[in-house]
């Protein structure tokens, strides 16, 4: 049969046999991401448009999607040839994951990778020094050079004249190249997150970030949050083994395309850092998780893993380091020691608080001689899953919300159709919905009927499948082909989201005695943090008693102190040291956190919103 | 067609095509080895007898071995079904080469590789620490731990209830076990000779070696010298790595067979140490020898070289370590090291003299405060190489040779009738042609009408095919199904590598302005010099002014003090400061050295031996 395959961006004409499923179909030809739910009919994330043709129902459960006409994927079987529209192609996706830039890294005069053009002479019958004494004579006389570089050094020397450049980590001469190629040498760094996967190159010459690629963690068809990774990798044999290779050709994938736009060979990546919650981080090396999701809750490891640059079948030098950086606890992972190690909050004045906000909301509260970190389960809400229309941050999400009159102003990204709401929109929805008394205090949309009657934008309020919704774009509304809708379902799982991060700020301050005025700045990190209108997130309660002014967007903070360590050999040794220094706050044994947790669930009286 | 092969100790059935080469047919059937010419009709080592059936000639020259009706199988090809007896099937040449015993190692304070067993509590909500930190508790918590350690140490501890052993290398942890296994601890020593590969196992726990294999270097088929060898190896794109491969084969064979004699598992297997002469030491390591043939004889490298366990794919532990021993020179190999440090002259009274013999001679020259060494190019002849009837010291190999009044004495290794003659043989059976007169001192055999009328055994002297030969065995003899004669180009071959060892040994002590009164001691390293009859050398004037009394045999020397490296890190550190430390003498460049060489052709004025 005959699949034509209509994305934003591109056409596909695939073949598939009849009986076979869409989904499955979709995948294999890489123009859809597996979803959310795992193929399992609940997210809705897989509808398709079918143009011509018709599919078949799988019979285990509904195929109608609940927008428009279209059907589920995962619920159709082919039957005959179809043309049909997937909503965001493979490729767009890939494209349109907003990675919030790096700052310019700054050049560190302890660089772990050296490279050094040297000029020697021939040897002759008085010089008899061997290739790689000639060599060590240049660059350090105790450098050891493995066998790989042995092999076919004497015809390389000879051929290049004497002159070649040669390359170090630490006391290792991992490599000699014909000529001066001292300015190429790159790096990565490879943040991966329960739900995106990002990546960075770096020129470790100069220090700059050059270029990014993000996109949705594979892992997430094996569970959308770490406790069922964690489940579906203990449950079976090879599952574990499954869940590294696929993560393993994601972060292979990214840093061969960012490769490739800038023409760096793989031989000439030496170094790469990693981070990830400590779930991340175990998965990412094939390490058994099991205990980390049972009491005692006991990781396998907890330091720094290192290893050379072939172990893991990356595409850089097989000689070069690639370090996972040491967790924090069982909890609290290497991702929130880079946000420790990009804000330093132990050389800043007064107390600092640094929050990334993911699938989990880790919490940093540091002061000159202390810090505190704890990881609040804030779940998917802010990252557009669970939510009836979530999408992640990509082209036709909607981004920005904002009521104006008796009308709605959206932010969407890429200038498209709006197809869905990704977590700022979300949260400046809800913030809206506040000012506007449509909802109230408790998280309850009004009443369609009654309460709303006669207030701006009332009459978007409706009751769909015996649920309470409001209609953010109708059908037809700024070029979409569905309606937008927040649910009441949507706002409770946005109240449980910035409940968990603002009960586990209230546990942290309590245990060192201080309270939310004395908060000095609050670092916004992550991708999410920096599209956040910090008004709303204020209005919605997120920060309790911490003002707009004190919270500072500060990116991808994670990947920003994984970058300080892949550039610098003082500041990895930092990490180290910090990783222990840094007390983790176990949320989940604590009475005050559930406590805390439930008084931070209603929203703030409403505040009007000061023009920022 | 059916090839029925019957070897000394076995009888084997083949299947060949017709107009297939027989020896191609018994290589590959694994029961005959490579011979030293390399199937080119010069050794004559690969002569069968054809017990029934017929052969055809490949027609690239004479088919007809030597003796008695056998043919070689280098040049015949199969044309119907056969039975032929082949003269020491592989499987014999395994065992019967001899290798020295090595001294019983003592075990040292400072192994490197440390096994503890430990016993931990479990894990608890008041005892969060990490799996990989609960061992390092007990270990040393700097120890850094591989990532294959990691992924499934979780199961381990709980399935062993915290009671593992872990297996330390320097800093790094290798590997966990279950339960107490801190007894089981191996390593090997690995000798790679130009002819002949040693390898040791040792129990690294006690220091004691259990047990060796010897073999021929498969290497012989590129070439039988280091020269033709490096030759080959350059020649062609992937020869390189062919001799490489069959190296390392020919090393994991023995190995393997010495594990599985002693039930030992190749996990528990945790250092290597790997001697050889230069080239041997590059073409183990697949490393580029071209320019040691060349001037001004360059090597790659001359330092140690130290890897994974893994990297070379032996039998061992993944992370366990293997050691490439450092060269002192292009011409003065690890090997060399290795008797430098068994003999360690810097620790004796006045000087002493070691000579290691081989294809090459290796003789170093030492004193409490410096160290000379040479390698002299002694040839193949003293491992029985381009002798007519010339062997390795296996079974049926001549190793002593007595003439007692009119008759022969000789001792034959596993009493078995004689097949040829071994070093020690030859070199007896020429110190007792020139006692017997038969032999002047310019090496020249008696013409045997007129100046051997009536000598003892003189009726052994013929001519045969133009040269001069003396009758050793006849056909018929001692169960002999061959004469077994020395011709007079064996003589002047001996003459050669005697001349060789001598001019070497009296360079040395010009070096230092020394006369040969002055040495102390002269160790025979290796397994000739272990051999060889003391009073016989000396009569043959291998080492002009020492005598007998002066010389000690002492095994293979150049494996011993690789076991010193395996078990001590101090003596490992040691060798390599020792490489640096010894000056390696370079013959060839010497006009002196071919003055001697060419003063020490003829052999001294023959004594009595006496009674020893």
């Amino acid at each position: 049969m005959n699949i034509e395959v209509i994305s934003a961006r591109k056409r596909y004409r695939l073949q598939a046999e009849a009986g076979s499923g869409l989904m499955d179909c979709l995948i294999k030809a890489g123009v859809m991401d597996a979803t959310e739910c795992a193929g399992r009919g609940i997210c809705g994330k897989c509808a398709v448009k079918v143009h011509s043709g018709e599919l078949a129902p799988t019979g285990e459960g509904p195929a109608e999607a609940q927008t428009n006409g279209r059907v589920l994927a995962c619920r159709s079987l082919i039957k005959e040839s179809v043309v049909i529209e997937i909503p965001c192609g493979k490729d767009d996706i890939k494209r349109k994951v907003c990675l919030p830039g790096l700052q310019q890294q700054e050049r560190f005069e302890d660089t772990p990778v050296e490279k050094h053009f040297i000029q020697m002479s021939a040897p002759s019958l008085r010089d008899q020094l061997s290739d790689l004494e000639r060599i060590l004579a240049q660059v350090g006389k105790n450098k050891k050079a493995p066998r790989s570089l042995l092999k076919d050094l004497p015809d390389l020397l000879r051929r290049s004249d004497f002159a070649v450049t040669a390359t170090l980590i630490g006391d290792d001469l991992i490599d000699i190249e014909a000529g001066d190629t001292h300015t190429q040498s790159y790096g990565f760094i490879v943040d991966v997150g329960t739900t995106t996967i990002a990546i960075y190159l770096v020129d470790l010459h100069t220090g700059a970030v050059l270029d990014a690629d993000g996109k949705a963690n594979p892992q997430r068809t094996f569970g959308s949050d770490v406790l069922s990774r964690i489940s579906v990798a203990s449950a079976e044999n090879g599952n574990r083994e499954k869940i590294q290779a696929v993560t393993l050709e994601a972060v292979s994938d990214s840093m061969r395309h960012l490769l490739k736009r800038h023409g760096v060979a793989e031989r000439n990546v030496y170094n790469v850092i990693v981070v990830g919650n400590t779930t991340m981080s175990h998965l990412f090396l094939g390490v058994d998780p099991k205990n980390l999701a049972v009491a005692p809750f006991i990781p396998c490891y907890r330091n720094r893993v290192s290893m050379k640059g072939g172990d893991l079948g990356l595409p850089m030098h097989p000689e070069g380091t690639l370090h996972v950086l040491p967790n924090i606890s069982g909890y609290v992972g290497s991702d929130t020691l880079g946000v420790a190690m990009a804000t330093k909050p132990w050389e800043q004045k007064g107390y600092s608080l640094a929050v990334d906000i993911g699938t989990n909301g880790e919490i940093i509260l540091g002061y000159k001689g202390w810090m505190l970190a704890c990881s609040a389960a804030a779940g998917p809400a802010f990252e557009g899953a669970h939510i009836h229309n979530g999408m992640r941050a990509g082209k036709g999400a909607i981004e920005t919300v904002c009521f104006e009159n008796n009308g709605i102003k959206l932010g969407v990204i890429g200038e498209a159709a709006p197809q869905g709401l990704c977590g700022s929109g979300l949260i400046d929805a809800v913030a809206e919905l506040l000012r506007a008394g449509l909802l109230d205090a408790r998280g309850r949309l009004a009443d369609e009927t009654s309460e709303a009657t006669g207030r701006p934008l009332g009459d978007r309020l409706r009751v769909s499948n015996g649920m309470r919704e409001f209609v953010l774009v109708l059908a037809g509304e700024q070029g979409s082909e569905q309606d937008i809708v927040i649910t009441q379902k949507d706002i409770r799982e946005l109240q449980l989201a910035k409940a968990a991060i603002a009960a586990g700020i209230a546990v942290l301050m309590q245990e060192v005695k201080i309270n939310a005025s004395q908060i000095d700045r609050l670092y916004l990190a992550g991708a999410f943090g920096n599209y956040l209108d910090r008004e709303n997130a204020v209005a919605l309660g997120m920060f309790p008693g911490i003002p707009a002014e004190k919270i500072i967007p500060i990116g991808n903070a994670a990947a920003e102190g994984a970058g300080l360590c892949l550039l610098s050999a003082g500041q990895l040794k930092m990490a180290d040291r910090i990783a222990a220094f840094v007390k983790p706050v176990e949320l989940s044994a604590r009475a005050d956190f559930n406590e805390q947790f439930v008084r931070e669930i209603g929203f703030p009286p409403v505040e009007g919103k000061s023009a920022s």
